[in-house]
């Protein structure tokens, strides 16, 4: 974790390398803004025909091989002065971390972190929160009117207006999820309006896996395409695991307050009260998570309409509060004390995200009662968060089968005024283990064209285990498909041009623009080389599926250029030709009898 | 080859290794029919709570271990007696096979095939045609009234009555591809009232593979799931791997014809005559073709459409049409010779798929006038198949954006009278090499959910290479589950009972049964054991992903447990505790204010 190098994908370098050889591949590049300090980042592709294509780019500084990173220091706290410079929050001591906020029990006899290094070892840092009585959310500052420079960013970022940012973000339709505890981020804007995102979790369990792998995993998934990054970490180790996390995290990071807070009561959901949950949002909010996850919705009435469910209760929080609701026969704290939490989450500019702790967990069970009750108690609670000037998304299921989705997103959109959805898939069919990524994207693809702003991915991994570093590419990689499908599809300006550049190396086998334009330029290059692997392969005008006599962009090509270059041209070049056969019988245009 | 074994799936082996010490998996069983060599084979998977799930099986006998398979003399010839006691075709001579079938020169100082042992050992066969006059196509059996044993096998397949079968096919609103010299197939039928079907494409180039090589790729693609096979050599060997393939296929075997013509004139687009074409139109329903791929529908008039395309013709059939209509400043030959190509279709019962030639291959070329003006001549062109009692399906897209994917299906439905749409995809962005099969599996699911009968599959080498075994296999079980969301959305009858069972054995913790009712058994096992290898595992109440104090489905059954078991026991329960709680203070059910 030390080394830079180590963690900085394969491609990133073989492009710089190849680059100074040959000036291919691609590189970092910044859009500057209207201050210095408001640097979008992009993704420049270099073609061989001397053209380039500007891609989003959500890697942060570790492609940028200017930057020195080092996971051990952190990321630069890039919005710090964007956020001192308001003087509506001040630092303050904060809670006190505790050995439990990593399941360490006092009694434990054999104390500490797993990891030996675990401990950030960063520069020492005081918590933020607003003054009293400032509002100090990006919601409460478009409704002012204001444009802050996180607004300028993603509108940089999205190729809007900033005006268009403001707006969407002062009606509720897009939120800006930034946590003024994690300067550390490059802003980034959620909504329908914009180009839909991705999030990719990570997390330990009780059972398996390190710090390393989790930051690794964010990194990686980041280098992807990842737009946020969920921790849903559940073992030891949370608090750590979430600080070095979140230290090096360019994109915003979501939790579930919930799953720590089980932890924190031994893993007994009708021991956790409402000052263990208020007390872990606390530590989560000082540490900078960006949006929580949090089942408010789930209340003591719907739990009985799950009961003859095929697959029951699968939100882990959705159980979880169910569980706790039915061992008290009490209304759902979370839901009780839902102003409260507002005041919090105001506190820091942490963004709800509503989770469906009712979502179906088979096609059996999509958009049946539960579900659709907890929406609307969804709704309800994103008006009141708006009240408290909180940034609020609302999650979705789950597993629909593909006629039954856009009922979900509409109701969404009616119940919740147009606040952004953000789904899990969803999954169309339950037949597939393994390759959930696929049955979800399907899903993903569909309900994000019809408005849904974020998609959580799934990876070959579900409901089956933790998923690698392999399967958080996959799942990555499935989701930006999903995701840029459906902008092409909403006819998001500029999204078909990616395509359209790619198509044209494709037609004139420019084969390495292909490979740099790809999604991932990696496989696709592994992939060609596997039956063609020479240099000349590379330039050659086929490739190993039809082999030189056969292809048909080649005949296409050999058609264009022989007779003429457009299509006027070639029609010309027909018409006299067709003159010619005309005189002699006319046979070809006489259609055959029907 | 030669070892029945090495060419068996592990899966089925395994399962039944463990079915003799466990009594678990699944197996090979078979419905019979009326007669008592009809029998319908199905995958029976045997589930720990002693119920069973019957599941459509195209795998053939190989996963039979009762019949002795050898690919060197092929699968017993099913439907021969249905076929002579209809007494209405006839054996002859045949046409001789040349060397140049197999792309071999007489000039060639190294004559002779590749393979030392290339030609198909197989009993001797002479071909078969209609006798003068006779209409032997399943659908004018069905035009007739008909119900011939071909219908009832298919009928059982799709658990539908013989009477809808044979009612779809006159309408020609399905097709049951089925050449009188393919007597080893086992029936299946294609159109939109029936489930969705999936192509998987073979075949050797000039550039790679071998004969061993694609029989291997049909055996294991139907395994998988693979309805049909389409063989798309282009290289040496062609008629020889043409013939092993036929004689050892359990599903119907579609060709391009116009591949083979080009060899045999050198790949020289211009030389191609339709006396070329002809000669292996009938070579190939000698063999047993059961459909083939015409592009008769690309016309000199809409070449000059593609001009100023993104990415001009993308169809290898559709180019080299367009080059000799070019070259020649002539109508297609196929167009001019229409007529007499369904005759010698119609003899031999071999059904049309008639190519678009014309099909985008960028989304920027989707839907423009090029594609639909072939289309429009593809509608009359299947008008005229009817005249001669050929069975026809339409071949459509291709790389298509989201929101024109629906115009292509309800336009071809329209103009081609209702006739199976058979697709390739559609791709729905062009920026993925190396996923191309998500992204076109997105828009398979899609379409057929509209009405697509059969999907082509893509695999991840689409674009890059040719696919190998793994390629085959991952490209298959994506359309597979393609296919079958579609089947649910549709509504298709029994569709959703597999995803019910399977998501009953998630929530009642059964992994075996998870793993065996899995489209793909194998790697959804392979996945779990990576985190949990350990026999216990698979019977535990929690899995990796969360850890035994976490497992939401466990919480969802605790509840159930601990509540009663449906949703009225424990609304009654509440509804005490209600009451208790109400006469204390009845704080739970107020609202928040909002």
């Amino acid at each position: 974790m030390t080394d830079k190098d180590a963690r900085t994908p394969a491609s990133v370098q073989d492009a710089q390398s190849e680059e100074a050889g040959k000036s291919i591949g691609w590189h970092k590049a910044y859009v500057e803004g209207t201050r210095p300090d408001l640097r979008v980042p992009v993704r420049q592709v270099h073609l061989t025909n001397g053209q380039a294509v500007t891609l989003y780019d959500t890697s942060g500084p570790y492609t940028d091989p200017l930057v020195d990173t080092d996971v051990r220091r952190g990321l630069q706290p890039l919005r710090e002065n964007w956020i001192i410079a308001r003087g509506d929050t001040e630092e303050y001591a904060g809670r006190p971390v505790r050995p439990e906020d990593d399941g360490i029990k006092h009694t434990s006899p054999r104390g500490g972190l797993r990891n030996l290094d675990a401990v950030f070892p960063g520069r020492p840092r005081q918590p933020r929160r607003s003054r009293d009585g400032e509002a100090v959310t990006q919601l409460a500052y478009a409704r002012r009117g204001e444009i802050t420079p996180e607004m300028e960013y993603v509108a940089i970022r999205e190729n809007v207006s900033p005006e268009v940012v403001r707006d969407e973000i002062a009606a509720g339709r897009a939120v800006l999820p930034a946590n003024v505890n994690h300067p550390e981020i490059e802003p980034m804007i959620i909504g329908k309006r914009f180009l839909v995102k991705v999030n990719a979790n990570i997390g330990n369990s009780a059972v398996t896996s390190s710090i390393e792998e989790e930051v690794e995993k964010m990194t990686w998934a980041t280098r992807w395409g990842a737009d946020t990054v969920m921790d849903l970490s559940t073992g030891r180790n949370i608090h750590t695991t979430r600080e070095w996390v979140l230290r090096n995290s360019p994109v915003p990071i979501g939790t579930v307050p919930l799953y720590q807070a089980l932890e924190k009561v031994d893993g007994r959901a009708e021991d956790l009260t409402w000052e263990v949950y208020k007390d872990t949002v606390i530590e989560q909010a000082e540490q900078g998570v960006d949006y929580m996850t949090v089942h408010a919705g789930v209340r003591l009435a719907y739990v009985p309409l799950t009961a003859n469910r095929k697959t029951g209760i699968v939100s882990r929080g959705g159980s979880i509060m169910a569980a706790w609701c039915l061992a008290h026969h009490r209304e759902s704290f979370l839901y009780e004390n839902f102003e409260e939490l507002c005041e919090i989450l105001a506190a820091y500019d942490v963004t709800y995200s509503l989770g469906d702790g009712l979502r179906p967990g088979s096609i059996a069970d999509a958009n049946d009662e539960a579900q659709f009750a907890e929406l609307r108690t969804l709704g309800e609670l994103n008006r009141i968060a708006k009240r408290f000037n909180v940034q609020t998304m609302i999650e979705g299921p789950g597993h629909v089968p593909m006629h039954k989705i856009k009922e979900n997103i509409d109701l969404q959109q009616e119940i919740c005024d147009e606040a952004p959805f953000y789904t899990l898939g969803p999954l169309t069919t339950d037949v597939a283990p393994a390759y959930d990524h696929i049955t979800s994207g399907i899903g993903a693809a569909m309900i994000a064209w019809w408005g849904t702003a974020m998609l959580c991915y799934v990876t070959p991994k579900e409901h089956l285990g933790l998923p690698n570093r392999d399967d958080v590419k996959t799942g990555v990689i499935t989701y930006k498909i999903a995701a840029h499908a459906a902008d092409i599809a909403k006819g998001h300006p500029g999204a078909q041009e990616w395509d359209d550049a790619l198509s044209d190396a494709r037609f004139e086998f420019r084969w390495e623009d292909q490979f740099n334009l790809a999604l991932d330029p990696d496989t696709a290059r592994e992939f060609h080389d596997e039956t063609l692997p020479a240099g000349p392969a590379k330039t050659a005008h086929f490739c190993s599926m039809c082999g030189p006599k056969f292809c048909s962009m080649k005949i296409s090509q050999d058609i264009r250029r022989e007779h003429g270059g457009t299509r006027t041209e070639i029609e010309e070049g027909m018409a006299q030709k067709s003159k010619e056969f005309a005189a002699s019988g006319n046979r070809v245009y006489l259609p055959i009898a029907d």
